[in-house]
C-alpha cells in the first residue's frame, strides 16, 4: 500500500512527485510556509493564503469581549477594505480587472484568502493578497460600515432554512464544544463587535508563524516563493513581525482511541432512541431535516471505511437514502449523507426537505437505512460502486487547480499528511466490509440528534426543547 | 477582426481550429447533430444530449391540455426513470459508479442531459445518456412518483426567496410571453400533469432531427459519431424515427431592428418611472429585490455594448452597483446585475437582498446607477477594467470541459455562430464608449419593473398589483 507523504515540521523543505505533479514546500526562518503543487500543461494557477485560525478559536482567548463571536469572520470581511497602499475599491479592481475568481472563506478552523487567475496574472494576485492579509489597517469608518454587511448576511443565512438547519445541527450534536458555534457569530455578537477586539484578533493571530501560503496549477515553486518574501519585507511593521522563529501553529490530532469530545452532548443517551429533537419554527413549504450525530475527527483512521459507507447510504442517485427517500416514495426532492471532521470531533448528518406531515416518516426511513448497514453491511456491489464513484469524483476534481489548493493547506494545516490520489485509492480498497459495517454500527450506536427547520408543527415531529 | 464560425445547415461536415481546439460537426441524414471540441491534454470529457425544447414551447402545441405547463421539465425527470434495458436504479448506478458528475437541464428554449466523466468512462456515459433520451419508457408508477418529487423540488423553489424573485421578475417583465412562465410549472398544472401528455411531448419532440450530442475535452469525434449512431440503431423503436430527414429545428433569429417582443407589456409606459412593481409578501429578514426591464435577444449585435456595460455596472466586486450600495452604505450583502438573453427577447435586471426598512433606498440606487451611465457612459478606467474582467473570466471557464460543451450546444441550437475566445474579445474590444453608453440609456429609457419579495410591508415600497 502506498503511504502518504509525510510534510515533517523539522524539514524546511520537501520536493516530492505527487502522482505527476511536483509538490514543493519551503519553510522561512519566520515560519512562514510556501507549498506548491504544478501541474503539467496549466494555463492557469490558484492561489490561497491560509491562516491558521477559524471561529473556534474566538471565545477561548477573549472571553472578556462581548462580541468576540464571528470576530474571524468579521476580520475576514476587514481585510477586503484596505491597506496603506489600496482602499477597497483599489483592491477589488486589482482582481476584477484580470477577471480573478476571488474570494474568502472563514471557516472553524482556518481562514483562506484566495484567488484562481490565469498563468501570467498570479504576480498580481500574489501582490494582492500578501498586501491584504499583511497590511490590513482596519479603518473604524469601513468597521461600521462592514458591520452592516455582516448583519446582511446574516439575514441572507437566516432567510436560507437548509443554512439554519445546518447551524442548529452543529449546535445540537456539538453542544457547547467551540466546533458547534456559527461561524459567523449571531447579529447580538456582531452588533456588540469592537474594532480594537478585531484588531487585536488581528495582530496575535495573523503572522509569518501562521501563515500558509499554497498555489496549485501554472506555478513556479521558486519564483513564488521570491516574490511572497519580497511583499512581506516591503509591508513589514509592527503587526506584521518577521523576528519570530519557526512556531508553526499545528492542533493537538487526536488517534483512533483518544476519548470523544469530553463536552458533546448526550453520549450517554439511548442508543435506540432519538436524544434530541431541535425545532425551529418558520413559514415554510418544506420542512428541513437533519438528523445525525457525532461523526470522527480528521486523523481517524477509521475514515476510509467511513467514506465507504457514505458513499452506499447517501452519496449519489443510487444511495440508499436517495432510492429509499426520492426515488421509491417521493418524499423529498433531495436526499443525501455527509460527514465533517475536525481535529478533535466530527459530525454526521443525513439531511432531506419534504413536506411537513412527511417529516416523521423521511426520519423514520434515514434512521432505519443507517441502521440496517449498521446490522447488515453492504451488498459487493454497493461496495464496488462506492469504490469506483470515489475514484471517479475524486478524479475529476483533482483536474481543478482549486482542489489541489485547497487540499495543500488543509493538509499542511491539519495532519500534515499528504495522500495523492492512488495511494488515497489504496487505503480505500483496503477497507473490508466488515469495517463497513463496524464503522455504521458505532454512528448508528451514538445518540441521534434530529433538527427540523420550517413548518414543523404540521409534522408531527416532537421537540424536546 | 477575426470573424465568428458559421455552422451552415447545409454543411454536413464541419472541421475547423478554435483557438487551438479543433472543432468538429458531424449532420447524419436524419438531422441529428454531433459537435466535438477536442481539448489537447484533457484527461476527462463532458458530453451533451440537447433537445430544441423549453419550457416556452409547452402551451402553443398543448392549450388543451391544463397541465402542460411544466411538461418538459417533468419530462426531463422522467427520462432518468427508466428503459427497457435499464431501471432507475440502474440508470443511477451507472452514473454513480464512475463517480460521474450528471444531471439534466430544462431551460426555456433547449432541455440539455449531460455528465462530465473520466477519458476511458466515456463510452459508458455515451451508452446511457443515449438509451435515456431514445428509450425511456415513461412508466405510470414513475410518473405518479415522479410527481410527488416535483412537487417537493417547487416546494424547495418557493421557500428560496431569491429563486421566487426570479421568477416572478421574469412573469413581470415579460408579461403574457412564453418566455414569462416559470420553467418548472407550477403545483396546480404539476397535480393536474397526465402522463399521455407528457408521452405525446417526448414522441412529438424527441427525435433524431432535434438532438443534438457535444462534447468537450478528451473526446475522439469520429469514434463519438459512430458510438451514437450504434446505440440509436439498437434502440430504433417507433417513437424514435430515423426515417426523417434533416430537418434541423432552429428558432428565427430575429435582428437588432426586429420589432421588439409584441406582448411584452408596458413598452409604452413612462420611461421616467417605475412600470409596476410586483410584490410578493413573505416573512423574512431581508426584502429581494430585482429591477430591470427587457433586454436583448440574443443575437443583437448590441449584446458586446451590453456585456461592458453590465460588467461595469454590476459585475463584481469593483462594479458600481456594488460599491454603492455594499461598500459604500453597507445597504446589502450581494448586488450585482445581469443578462439573459433568448432568441426573440431577453431581459435585463439588477439584484440586491436588503433589510425591509432600506429596500426603496436600494432601488433608488439602482436605477440611479443605471441613469448616470446612460446619461454619462463610463470612465476610461471602467472600460479596460471591463475589458480585463471578460477576458480573463472567460479564459478561466473555458478551461473546464462543461463550459465548452455547453457552448457547442448552445451555440448549434441558436445563432449557428461560434466564435473563439479571441475572436469574441476583438468585438468587445471594438465597442465604442459611446455605444456603451447608448445601451444603457435604452434600458434606462424602457419602464422599470420593481419586483420585492419578502417582508415588504416593512419597506416602504408601494405594489402595483
Amino acid at each position: 500500500m502506498r503511504e502518504p507523504i509525510q510534510f515533517p515540521l523539522d524539514l524546511p523543505e520537501l520536493d516530492v512527485d505527487l502522482g505527476g505533479a511536483r509538490v514543493r514546500r519551503t519553510v522561512h526562518p519566520s515560519g512562514l510556509r510556501v507549498l506548491t503543487e504544478h501541474m503539467p500543461g496549466a494555463r492557469s494557477a490558484s492561489i490561497g493564503f491560509w491562516v491558521g485560525v477559524g471561529s473556534r478559536d474566538e471565545q477561548a482567548e477573549q472571553h472578556d469581549a462581548p462580541g468576540s463571536l464571528g470576530s474571524t469572520h468579521f476580520l475576514e470581511h476587514l481585510l477586503f477594505k484596505g491597506t496603506p497602499s489600496r482602499d477597497a475599491y483599489g483592491i477589488a479592481i486589482s482582481f476584477d480587472r484580470i477577471g480573478a475568481e476571488s474570494n474568502a472563506l472563514t471557516a472553524k478552523e482556518y481562514t483562506c484568502y484566495h484567488a484562481k487567475v490565469r498563468d501570467a496574472d498570479l504576480p498580481q494576485a500574489v501582490t494582492v493578497l500578501t498586501d491584504m492579509v499583511a497590511s490590513s489597517v482596519l479603518d473604524s469608518g469601513e468597521f461600521e460600515n462592514e458591520r452592516e454587511v455582516i448583519l446582511e448576511e446574516l439575514a441572507m443565512a437566516a432567510d436560507d432554512l437548509a443554512d439554519v438547519a445546518g447551524e442548529r445541527f452543529f449546535e445540537a450534536v456539538l453542544g457547547d464544544h467551540p466546533l458547534g458555534r456559527p461561524i459567523g457569530g449571531n447579529p447580538e455578537t456582531i452588533r456588540a463587535a469592537r474594532r480594537d477586539d478585531v484588531d487585536r484578533h488581528y495582530r496575535r493571530r495573523y503572522d509569518p508563524s501562521t501563515l500558509v501560503v499554497t498555489a496549485a496549477g501554472a506555478v513556479d515553486h521558486d519564483r513564488l516563493v521570491e516574490q511572497v518574501l519580497a511583499e512581506l519585507a516591503l509591508s513589514r511593521e509592527e503587526r506584521w513581525r518577521t523576528d519570530v522563529g519557526a512556531t508553526p501553529v499545528r492542533r493537538a490530532q487526536g488517534g483512533a482511541d483518544a476519548p470523544a469530545t469530553p463536552d458533546a452532548p448526550g453520549e450517554e443517551g439511548s442508543p435506540e432512541g432519538v436524544a434530541r429533537v431541535a425545532v425551529t419554527e418558520r413559514p415554510s413549504e418544506q420542512v428541513n431535516l437533519m438528523i445525525g450525530t457525532e461523526g470522527l475527527r480528521s486523523s481517524d483512521p477509521r475514515r476510509f471505511a467511513f467514506g465507504i459507507m457514505n458513499s452506499v447510504l447517501g452519496g449519489g442517485m443510487s444511495s440508499r437514502l436517495f432510492q429509499e427517500i426520492r426515488e421509491k416514495r417521493g418524499l423529498a426532492y433531495t436526499a443525501y449523507s455527509f460527514g465533517a471532521s475536525y481535529s478533535d470531533t466530527g459530525i454526521f448528518g443525513m439531511y432531506a426537505g419534504s413536506a411537513p406531515q412527511k417529516a416523521g416518516e423521511v426520519v423514520q426511513l434515514a434512521r432505519a437505512e443507517l441502521q440496517r448497514i449498521a446490522a447488515e453491511g453492504v451488498t459487493e456491489e454497493e461496495y464496488e460502486r462506492a469504490l469506483g464513484q470515489i475514484a471517479g469524483s475524486s478524479a475529476l476534481s483533482l483536474e481543478d487547480s482549486d482542489t489541489r489548493m485547497g487540499r495543500l493547506g488543509r493538509t499542511e494545516l491539519g495532519s500534515g499528511e499528504l495522500f495523492d490520489l492512488d495511494a488515497s485509492l489504496d487505503r480505500f480498497r483496503a477497507v473490508s466490509g466488515d469495517e463497513v459495517r463496524e464503522i455504521a454500527a458505532l454512528i448508528a450506536a451514538r445518540p441521534t440528534t434530529v433538527v427540523a427547520v420550517g413548518e414543523v408543527s404540521r409534522s408531527g415531529l416532537e421537540a424536546s426543547e
